[in-house]
């Protein structure tokens, strides 16, 4: 199969120097990247801004906003037969990006105005026809509750669910809730290892856990 | 002598997982560090989140904010000679860090607000006294007046000035301004070699040019 994988942080520029991000390094979203590859697939990695070399043989897009990331995605995805959404894209950004650098005030604050960035595996899904969609929930609160949400809201096929602790680390557990009910717990363990569990649990729900 | 660098981004919390930051890569900042050990000084760095590694012999302190920079920096301010505040340090700071991760709403914008983070430069400056400080200016626009506003309303005795194309790069080219009047050009260069320039420029002035 040709399998698109997003992967890492978005960044929503402020000005010219600043921006808003988050704590993802793009870890998981590349794990599972070498994964499928190391499963004979083929693979699209869009990806934000992270500190990570691409896995060897693996068509690598580098984006930096919510929307950069949303065009490159729309481009090959017509073309791919399955999605893993692990990106952590930005929810918002800011209403307006300063060409010039906003200047420190006499002491005073000031607001920020965000709007809303496209929901990009929502977007994905909505032209999937019959192919497999993958989406990540990274939720600090209620979140099993979220992530059935977000599966039926999306029309996706599994999320896995995790907690903001993953986010930077090299370790990681997920839980893999699936459209027709099943959990799976995977890890803890290293992020290779739990990438491996994830695209077996999802490309061959049916077969034994290694 | 025993010489402060700060240097890096600060990153601003949102939320648990999302934040404010800069552009910064801290190379600049790593190389000055650099630069001041290999001419035989004690160096003490306080650095936000950067990837990159300590130079040898240098005594590193790792922040995330620009509060806990200030802090940090406060700490081994009164035993040190003299000050390079390198550091991108972020302005402005969510006015509240939310302990949930925020949801994204129904399509609607949000404003996010924000206070004045410590001016970590000008407060260290304060306390001065007799000792060096170098200041850096991060400009768009009408940068040398603006470099030139900040060396006075800061007391500082340097202001190395550059654009916001330097953020990130592994060259620079900065413009040296010395409270004397003086003005110095160094660069285009590689970081390490402009890093070089500037401490033979500040510490060091009337030695010829390498």
């Amino acid at each position: 199969m040709r399998i698109l994988v997003t992967a890492g942080p978005t960044r929503e520029a402020i000005d010219p120097v600043r921006f808003l991000s988050n704590r993802s390094s793009g870890r998981m979203g590349y794990a599972i990247a070498q994964a499928l590859r190391d499963c004979g697939h083929e693979v699209v990695l869009v990806s934000g801004p992270v500190q990570l070399a691409a896995p060897e043989g693996v068509e690598l897009h580098s984006v930096e906003s919510a929307r950069e990331m949303l065009a490159a995605s729309l481009d090959v995805w017509s073309d791919c037969d399955a999605l893993f959404a692990v990106a952590a894209v930005a929810d918002f950004r800011p209403k307006q990006c300063s060409a010039e650098k906003l200047k420190r005030g006499q002491g005073q604050g000031t607001v920020l105005e965000l709007v809303p960035n496209p929901d990009i595996v929502a977007t994905l899904a909505q032209q999937k026809r019959r192919r497999l969609v993958v989406g990540f929930a990274l939720e600090s609160h209620h979140g099993r509750a979220e992530a059935l949400r977000k599966m039926k809201d999306k029309f996706l096929d599994f999320v896995a669910l995790n907690g903001p602790q993953a986010q930077g680390a090299t370790r990681s557990k997920l839980l893999l809730l699936s459209a027709d009910g099943s959990e799976q717990v995977i890890g803890p363990a290293c992020k290779g290892q739990v990438a491996r569990e994830l695209v077996q649990g999802v490309l061959e729900p049916n077969a034994p856990t290694a």
